[in-house]
């Protein structure tokens, strides 16, 4: 096998494609190569970026082109109390962030939530969705290929169903916009967030569409899924988990922990992320909850750029006589304990932490707890923020742990 | 100093608080005490999450809570040649993820703008915001405190720009809904993103109005800045990079490296980016450009949570005579090159491979050449997904790939 | 019985309150009293606003405290042939406005329908909605909540469908957002357009769901209907009538009626109706389908405020070899031809006109095939828009017609 | 002169084209004809229709192809005391409506206005917009286009202010979106709604944008104005009239109009105006602002389509110790005195109810006032639902006023 130091030379002189270096190389090899050509062009030193703590070919499904790895500092906040519909424990939960503050955040607002008990969380409903987009003549040609879906919708299911062992198709709903056909298909994929595995079952259906009415397909995605890009149909009807967290804090926990009063708490609530979200248009009435999803999911592994749909999520905040009543409430959460990176041992192990790595028993219980989990840690962060904004801390807060 | 194992026998014990650790031992040892107390507590193995290849202290400013690292794989792709208004070379782009297929889709899309000679990359707006929120007694003295500012603009600025060298007052446009008065912010801070910048910034101007006016702060950040929520104010007034990138393919480019022509490339632009994100009632009009920032933003050091501001983009296509021209304009892409996640080792390397790290010559132009460049990726991006789209080979591609 | 300068005089000395006025007197002289009242107060003549064409009882169930009638003029434009589920004819459309040119700009657009054989029009989906919306305990409460509405769906009906004859259930969807539950009730109403209906009976739905679960209801319409406000879930799902109007005008037509070709006439529409649209963050992706909805809506005596939920339409189109494809699709259009404002004799004779008043045979045929002829008008106001924007002559037009 | 039978039978025959009638007899005589073509055509009477209270030949600014006019029941409320900053007396105001108990609904609200002694009213922002979409070559000549914007706004002016006495360039905020320019033209036009002026303005300005720079004018009107759609734009920026009205009602006043208390109509506020309207991916967050707009505007002779617009419209309500405070806040309220439809006869008659019929002296504080007194209007409105719902009567209040 040629060294790493020919490979590089090689793709310098033209002789070889820069993607082309995984068939000429092992993993790690082919890294080194890339690293090297990098110096050669670029002057950039790459020591730390290839100083990483898994075997190069455990990345080989998730990444091409591969140089190292991205190494994002870990923390640890809770427990938290969960009493969910699958999550039923105490949770330690792993954050990866760069961001100064946060961990320190999410784990005085879990302090809130012990002192109180615990949290409530609750998956209200799960599926995960892919909307492949059709052309048709006209809009008579688009109710008939509607009317041909409704009525055999047994043989989409058949399709879809047929394959994975682990998808299990749940309904479809179309939309027609003039010549432009878009079926949007709910799928169960189980303890998987299931993007991939649905992608291949809608393509599926789409044949069968084709064969069957004359439909022609455009995109296996037509923008209806919504898959990572703001979007009210995820608001309103939920993509992943649609999951809640919640939570009453008496009045002294309210004083002890943020220093301030709920009705303070809800002030700060109902000015800012319910009038102020609304005067700007928004999709997501929250304070910052993507910044728990971002951190949770970097650790967690889970695609990052879902953080996109899980910031479609409503904080409430009630003051009542002895206490608040806070929630938060993600319309779509797309997360999963199997696949993706999950498997990648720095996030198997986070995943560990939570006692949710693999796949759940019954299938699915995985999933799900792993949904109220991060609810109930974006409740945390909900809460501490708001807590410090009625204190008027923010800024302070930022100054203290720096950046 | 105390062992590992005896403080997280400690913490275990309730004699210390886990966020107490670190007044009790260096980063290093407290973190591993920490992954000895979830080892007691969850039975988990931090093995890999404990090999990380930076000095703790080094992450101090960016983690609380510390048990180690999440290692992302980082590939790369390119190089892509940009003529942009600060950016002007041919770049690799380091991109870290856990989905399969995405460095090489991003890759083929850069072969491609190569093909053509490059992308072009502009700077349209630049300005990073924060809102507070103030209570005022009626609409009345809420028009009141407006004309306050108005008239008064020039103290705002002496107030803001006196907090911190590195920060340049810009602009104020106040909002009123009933008795709340928001101040959106607009703030210029060089090369760094600067969201901690402008919140210190803010408070101090949110005293000045407290002082000068009968209005009340209810909170520094009222919602209408937008940070990190999926918002109609950014996508339509920009925050942080209002950026675009584009790129004229001759049409045997798109044959040869998309096996498809510019019409069917259009064709699923409009019925997907344009008309389906229309119906979805989407802010993102777009196939993915999420997916690439995602990646972008976890190699290069920034703030994973903004990749839900950054999602506000439009991708334009159109079918000529000889070829295709695509574009892609994102309204609010906040990125920066020093401060928050930039200068930890990874991430600083990887901005070293595109010659960014660190402050610009001059001050802004790093900050400025960075948008460009993940402007023209994200370009690559959304041609390559739509050149597989139009020849049907998205769940194809995935399963070649794997995840 | 007194005079009607009695009666004004015994308000004016604060005897008798304005609106028991029409407890002391017949409506045409209750009328009188108060604008004898209104002359005295505001020195306003009412001459022209007394003038009115029909009996003033037969407007007891339309107004309080009456004064006259507001006198819009009304137009016609047409005939307009329309294919549709049950509209089947050519329709001469009459159309109430100020607005100088929007009649002729539809007449316009009407002939080039005619000159390509007319236009397709498709009711797609049909279901007038309203949420009652409910508070719980929590978010576990929340979920007993809907996970007994799911299941006891059938009592839901009968109580639903016990309050009118003319009512239909057909569904409810549920949404939760911490302690608050909305049910979207879906109704078939018939020809009507309902909604008085449908808050009736969604008032008994609630009293069940009051009986037999801990929810107690907090208002009977909580926005998720949702009537006449800008909102994406009638935007993406529906609400009234889901209909669309297509038709294909060859080259010859195009350029006799608009002086323009189909590639420019296409251009235009991507350009403003929807990459515009995008920008603006909009919910509804057209030229001007508010005003023929407004015109035709008081022509027809339909409420003029859903206008807002009408504007909830895309207008696609596309430049084929031999000529243009346009479409409209409105996703949320709640029109009726009996109740509300249709009984009026000026509207009663319009819908006359179309052939269209009062219940349909069989029940519901008559409300298809309004929102189908409106639907085809508002393809042709846009087809007509787009022409004269593609030639610049929108303003000239405006210019020539006056205002 | 021919007859209008004699006209009517020529249409019939072919010989005439319907809208060629204007040309060949007087207003009425043509409009006479128009109906026994319908009569002829579809056998409809048309005798209410023809009864109309004003000259034909007044309306011709207004309608084309005229037959009669549409006759909308007008009743009044109020009177309602104003302290606006042009508004400043007792208002009874027109409300034209078929939807009963919509005038009985604003009249208690007003009266609970008048019992806490008024409204505070206040214009926020105020400016017209148009904007025209330009295409360019590639985001390089974007940028350029806008620099030159930037650089010779006073060429704009004055171009602008030339087209006409009553028009006041007030700005110009450019939006780029890859090859497209649009420009957000903001005018001030006195009294006037002003919509044809500042279209006409706009072309004017667009031929000097085509003559200095290389960008070519696609269509006056590009979608970013945003002229009566739904739009985002509108409801965070502002369009026409930025104007709020607000109150204090003591607890016994709340107790007397309402039978509820302030906690009660605060909770539905909450959990129906913001929670439910934030789920409902909603840009307007009120109860039926719309029905008071739309009855209000056809009373007062303003553009019924404009009612989408207005509707982005935020209700804020707080329970305080001793009453409740409540706020609407209309973003963009595109409304005026002179022009579209107030110079006709019932149009000008209900203006002159509110003394506001005409230019303002000085310029501009009519059409300031009214729009002051139709917030207020707004307000009592949402007041009144919002104590029905509060006292759960909203479906009784309906069947007692009957539809």
């Amino acid at each position: 096998m040629p060294s790493a130091q020919e490979l590089a030379d090689r793709v310098e002189s033209g002789d070889l494609r820069l993607y082309e270096l995984q068939d000429h190389a092992d993993p790690k090899t082919a890294a080194e190569a890339r690293r090297l050509l990098l110096k050669e062009e670029t002057d950039a030193d790459l020591d730390t970026v290839a100083d990483f703590s898994f075997p190069a070919e455990r990345a080989d499904p998730n990444i091409e082109n591969m140089i190292g790895a991205a190494q994002i500092p870990m923390g640890v906040a809770g427990p938290v109390p969960v009493d969910g519909s699958a999550a039923d424990d105490d949770f330690y939960v792993p954050l990866a962030t760069t961001e100064g503050a946060l961990v320190a955040s999410v784990n005085r607002g879990m302090a809130a939530i012990r002192d109180a008990g615990g949290a409530n969380a609750e998956v209200l409903k799960y599926g995960i969705t892919r909307a492949p987009v059709f052309s048709v003549a006209d809009v008579k040609e688009a109710a008939d290929v509607v009317e041909w879906v409704e009525d055999n919708e047994d043989q989409i299911e058949e399709v879809a169903n047929a394959t994975d062992p682990h998808i299990e198709y749940q309904e479809v709903t179309p939309y027609v916009v003039g010549d432009n056909v878009y079926l949007r298909l709910h799928y169960d994929t189980g303890d998987a967030m299931g993007m991939n595995m649905v992608t291949i079952a809608s393509r599926s259906v789409a044949e069968l569409i084709e064969d069957e009415t004359p439909a022609s397909l455009v995109a296996v995605s037509g923008n209806l899924c919504n898959d990572k890009k703001p979007a009210a149909i995820n608001a309103v009807e939920g993509r992943g988990y649609t999951v809640a967290a919640d939570v009453f804090l008496p009045s002294d926990v309210v004083e002890d922990r943020f220093g301030t009063t709920a009705e303070a708490i809800a002030e700060v609530n109902t000015r800012k992320n319910l009038v102020g979200s609304a005067k700007a248009g928004a999709l997501g009435f929250n304070a910052h909850v993507a910044n728990i999803l971002g951190a949770a999911f970097l650790a967690l592994g889970q695609d990052e750029a879902h953080v996109v749909d899980g910031s479609n999520a409503i904080t409430s905040v009630e003051a009542r006589d002895d206490g608040l009543y806070a929630s938060v409430t993600f319309s779509s959460l797309p997360v999963g304990t199997v696949g993706g990176g999950t498997g990648l041992p720095t996030q198997s192990e986070a995943l560990d932490v939570l006692g949710l790595a693999g796949g759940g028993d019954p299938v699915g219980t995985n999933g799900d707890a792993l949904a109220e989990v991060i609810a109930s840690a974006g409740l945390a962060g909900e809460l501490s923020l708001l807590g410090a904004l009625a204190g008027r801390h923010l800024a302070s807060a930022h100054e203290e742990h720096g950046r």
